[in-house]
């Protein structure tokens, strides 16, 4: 089948089943279906960066959707580049906003939208959503 | 193993059903309201392929809705369709797309949907929603 | 007051109070606000008919949503109505329209959506949504 | 602050704070933001009323939402408003209708939503929603 | 009705089962793990019977639970044994009962406990719990 | 089946299927598997009484669990015996006692629990069980 | 009915539809069922002291289980008393006995218990629960 | 990174890390993203007002949701500002609209909606809804 | 620290970080903690295998608690090992009492408890629990 | 009140409103109502360490519950000390033994006990429950 995952897709991918560390470097596979609009969400619970303030640790539950254009995320690379974060210290609104655009560099999507919701802080919770759409792209 | 199921178990059972196998073939029979734009969906917990990559399995929960045109799905031929995805190596986002495909090649209907809902690898689960709408027709 | 319930209103009613047993017949009583689009949701968890195929016993939790023209569906006759599929051989897609139609028949409403979610079966449910829209009606 | 709560405000609420009964009088107290159109969702677990065919009680969770006018719902009067449904005979259908009448014309909202959901009777649940909309205002 | 499902709509399935009935009979296999107290439980949200004084449809959620001996319930068996109920007229704490006797009679479990749970009526549910262990026998 | 429903059980039933009114007399049928220790629960959200100081209503949701001994309680009369609350001034913690007392009366269960949850007032939520278990019979 | 709410129960009462302020002062009611052992659970999502250490407001949901000898704790005063610790400096450990401790001296109860589930506090949340028991007196 | 948390950002923020009191100054950090309309949402559980009537204590859930332009609320001073409620006399309807006028002021957003849910008084919660949208800027 | 996880508790482990395929090989490393019964809980949404008589998919949560000996279950080589029943024909009564002997045959655990709840088939689902304890060990 | 928080109990608090930074020093205050065993329960969704065989993140759900005895531990020295795992390597079941020994080890508890709940890994969650009863103590 054309359409499906074929051998060639594999060997752009440098992350999958090696060993692991953190990464600023997002890797991609081939869109097989670049003639359909249809999204793809990613999720986790599993965020931490620290406060640029205090220096204090933040957890955050991260989502990620897009509309692929040529290119699909890989995501045992998307976990690294998440796992990269760990020890830096940024603000809530700065490191959505921040990886929205790393996705946007990498993927080139249709539309993006990256939604973090940090935990409490002083009673009080944040979530943060940060949207692209492509120039001439539909939303989903 | 002498503590498991063994053939003589079966041989008392006289209600539990008849052979089947799995089947790319999906079956259809006559939309009997085709003066009527209405939606069916169909979902399931029990979906299983393996990872292209690695060869290990995936779960996913799926969901297909679609508004028929001149045929409706039968859902055992689904079941069996389903279950022929159960050792083929094939990426989420491309899985997702075929069965689409599948669908609209057999049921010709006037709009489908299917979500795939894929378990969590490495911290992060992955769901995509692929759609399809036929020239002309509208949308649920 | 004119706009709430009046004697002459009960007058209609044959079923309500009475001894029941299975019926076709759907009753009504006056709308006293036709000046107003206003939605009347009907649901139950009780609904069940038999596949045309084998036999079995299907269940579906049901939901029948309108907006009122003349007439307002009186719910004991509802009851009985549903009560008369409990020994009917059809499938999920057509018993949903044909509620609908019967439905349309004895209220004429300017809106009305029935909703029915079957239970799993081979590990997949069915949700079937038909919806009619009276010429020059607005929808909710 | 002239936008906040204001003595004069409360001088002309007569039942909050006073020996309670069951009343048709509805009172309200001053908007002091009508250049703004917000939305104000009164809700209750706790509203009773009887069935005009058979005499037996009736129970109903309400939901009033509005956007004020000139003037705001105090929310002990509307107690004792609802209170006042607890002998009378009224279908479902009509006596939300009556209540957002009776809101109208105490009111005078840009825009009022009655929600009444009843409980199951016979297997079925009965929703009510009633609308209204001051000509040249906005819903929310 | 035309616009029902007819003989000739079940022509094109081939895949769609054998003929089931409503059968009093339950099957069982053997046990490969006498040595162990172990509990199975079963659960249907599809049980049907009619009521012995106004003969209308009741509805429950049924759960059966059990520590096998020398015997498994098969449960296809178990479904027709349920579908023998459907015009069967019987009060609630009667049918629990007598379910769990038949499990008795046809399992000779060390333990077991039928729980049904039927729907609103007049505003109540209903639920029955009844429960059997073996002389000499553990309970969970 | 002499353990089933059988004919003379519905003669001591004057109230199902008759015209209702509230009604202090509460009435039982034959439990037909007295030598069984099994657990009946009765459930509704639909009870309402009147605060004996202020004399606004109140509203509670109710359980009651019981053992039979002799009798079985009949859900009809329940219906009408909770109905008779409907205007009367009595504390929570009261009325919870009188009904288990009620009921201890009619009954003459093994054991019983009523379990009465009151909606919040003045930002508090009230519930009280009471429970009573005829002396040398187990609870569940 | 002499175990029912009556006339001099009243009497007791102070604070019920009185004007309220804040008050260290617990009101009670007769028990007039002193002969069984009960259960009352009062509970409430607004209980706010400040912490002793910041100064800084703290927010709980309190929950408070006793079974009554010859008192039972009267709703309003509760409200009151709570209020009182709105701008009172105290741990969590703390408040949680001292509150236990006043239900001991005013409601001399069998049994009770104080549970306070107090907010997210740098990223971690903290429930307090402290019991009572009446020497020879039963748990629930 | 240009566009991530910088030194001189939190030069700007007096009341992060210092002693805590109430305080109406609501502060801010600069937007490193004003290209983008992203929203930020924050929420807290713990809001308490009084009431200028009976000067007893009103809680509510608070959401607060915005796209900002220049600038980027700072929560802990968000904090100590809803601190600043505790005592003040106001009506739910009145509060909404004031914090969200404090909002305008401060952050001069594109959009701004707060939302306020204040528990049950009388059976009756109220929910406030108030929503502002700068002339030219896009709602989400 | 003696006490937690040290270089050659590694050692034994070959399957954590390696290319992986199906395997009834379970791995274990050693219990820092032997002194103490503690619980650990193993729990998926992912384990298949297929019905013997039918020859079709059958897909199950999985629950597993133990409280470890001198051997901790190393959870990738769990993985594997469900793995290998995904062509496996075998009843679920069966499968769950195969697991935990093969558990007890690695761990030989003080205690453990394998649970196993097996989708809706014929509108009924099926739990199986299964226990053992060492003989002399305490339980949970 | 001398059973209430008392200045000198603030004496021994270092990092309550200090800086910041990990730190495996647990902090304590006096316990004010030692006669009296009561149970505090923290509990956090923001621990998190690495995987001693792959240097990846963990990410785990903390409970913490115990009985004091002189002493009761300080929130803040908590939020600490769990950020001093960041950068440790150590498996679930040996962190969570390690945390539960240290608390022993400055609260000298009646009773204490550790839940920790890791993300799924392979498809598999882990929970671990440790828990220590002083000699003579009792157990909640
Ligand atoms: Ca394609
Ligand atoms: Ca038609
Ligand atoms: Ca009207
Ligand atoms: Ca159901
Ligand atoms: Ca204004
Ligand atoms: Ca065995
Ligand atoms: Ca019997
Ligand atoms: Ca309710
Ligand atoms: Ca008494
Ligand atoms: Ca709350
Ligand atoms: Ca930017
Ligand atoms: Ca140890
Ligand atoms: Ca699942
Ligand atoms: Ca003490
Ligand atoms: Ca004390
Ligand atoms: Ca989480």
């Amino acid at each position: 089948m054309q359409n499906s995952t074929q051998q060639e897709d594999l060997s752009r991918l440098t992350l999958l089943g090696r060993e692991a560390k953190p990464s600023k470097s997002l890797e991609t596979f081939p869109n097989r279906h670049p003639d359909r609009d249809y999204v793809v969400t990613m999720e986790t619970d599993e965020f931490t960066c620290v406060c640029p303030m205090t220096g204090q640790p933040d957890f955050a539950h991260l989502q990620i959707r897009y509309i692929p254009d040529a290119s699909i995320l890989e995501s045992k690379s998307l976990k690294l580049y998440l796992w990269s974060y760990r020890n830096e210290g940024i603000f809530h609104e700065h490191v959505t906003n921040v990886i929205l655009e790393d996705l946007i560099a990498v993927l080139s999507p249709r539309w993006c939208k990256v939604t973090a919701h940090f935990g409490v802080r002083g009673g009080i919770s944040i979530t943060v959503e940060a949207e692209y759409t492509k120039p001439g792209a539909a939303q989903p």
